[in-house]
């Protein structure tokens, strides 16, 4: 096992996934004539996160992740989005941003100190404790999220539309 | 990274995770006089699997990984878990489970064919994809979706409960 590989391709199969979800949810709206700005601004309880937020932060846990372990900058961008199409862009960006790096850059990325910001409080990792108790756990809770939040809404998903990575 | 680091401390972190996810739900029907059937019995849509089993299958994603990953048959529990005590019992056992493992047995792990049925399809996959890909991913499902049932009910938790590792 390599850090690359544990990161970029799941990422980008789970976010894969996550677009594939947000077209049937699209569709459910289109279908029974459903606003959809009620679907993206669903939510489980009112003080968490709506659908929007939690495919955003899916987002940034992917694109944090990558930047963190390839050892650049993590890229900032406006969470601007107010439609499927713009949320459907915003996944596409993501996985561009995690094809354009290379498993060269991952090349200490296990044992390299990760530092963030997180709750206000100072965090320090080494790249796969940061891997994999902090990046992908939070990347799998707000897609997850996102699945409830729809099932909970009647949108017909299953198992398999997480789990295939849009194949 | 190698194939055990990557599996059986990090079920065990998040399995310590959902232990207090759960211990928080008990002291909430305790503290409002809530029959806990009911928040045990509580689902995001009526075709999905109610808290109980969401906490029965992350408990069998974990030990199915650590038992396919070390080479050894994975152990056959029955899904009679009627009560918080009940379900803490089986959170414990997968913890004891995963803790019985060796490293040693994880040493072909990565490459080594693991072969299962699921949804009536015979499924295959080296050991790393079928960590990063199968089971860690439907880990987290079935723990975030057992937080977001309880969020959903108006239980009082927040990321941390999920990501602390139950410290």
């Amino acid at each position: 096992m390599n850090i690359y590989d544990a990161s970029v391709p799941v990422f980008t199969h789970f976010l894969r996934s996550l677009s594939v979800i947000l077209k049937k949810a699209e569709a459910h709206c289109a279908a029974r004539k459903i606003d959809p700005a009620v679907i993206l601004g669903a939510r489980l309880y009112p003080d968490m996160f709506a659908l929007t937020r939690q495919v955003q932060i899916a987002s940034d846990a992917a694109k944090g992740a990558g930047a963190r372990l390839a050892g650049i900058a993590v890229p900032s961008w406006p969470d601007e989005e107010k439609s499927f199409d713009e949320l459907q862009a915003r996944i596409a960006k993501t996985i561009a941003f995690l094809a354009s790096l290379k498993p060269e850059q991952f090349a200490d990325a296990e044992t390299r100190e990760i530092a963030l910001k997180a709750g206000g409080r100072d965090l320090k990792f080494s790249g796969a404790a940061y891997l994999d108790t902090w990046a992908k756990p939070n990347f799998f809770f707000h897609v997850t999220t996102a699945y409830a939040i729809l099932r909970h809404n009647g949108i017909e998903l299953g198992k398999p539309d997480f789990l295939a990575g849009g194949q």
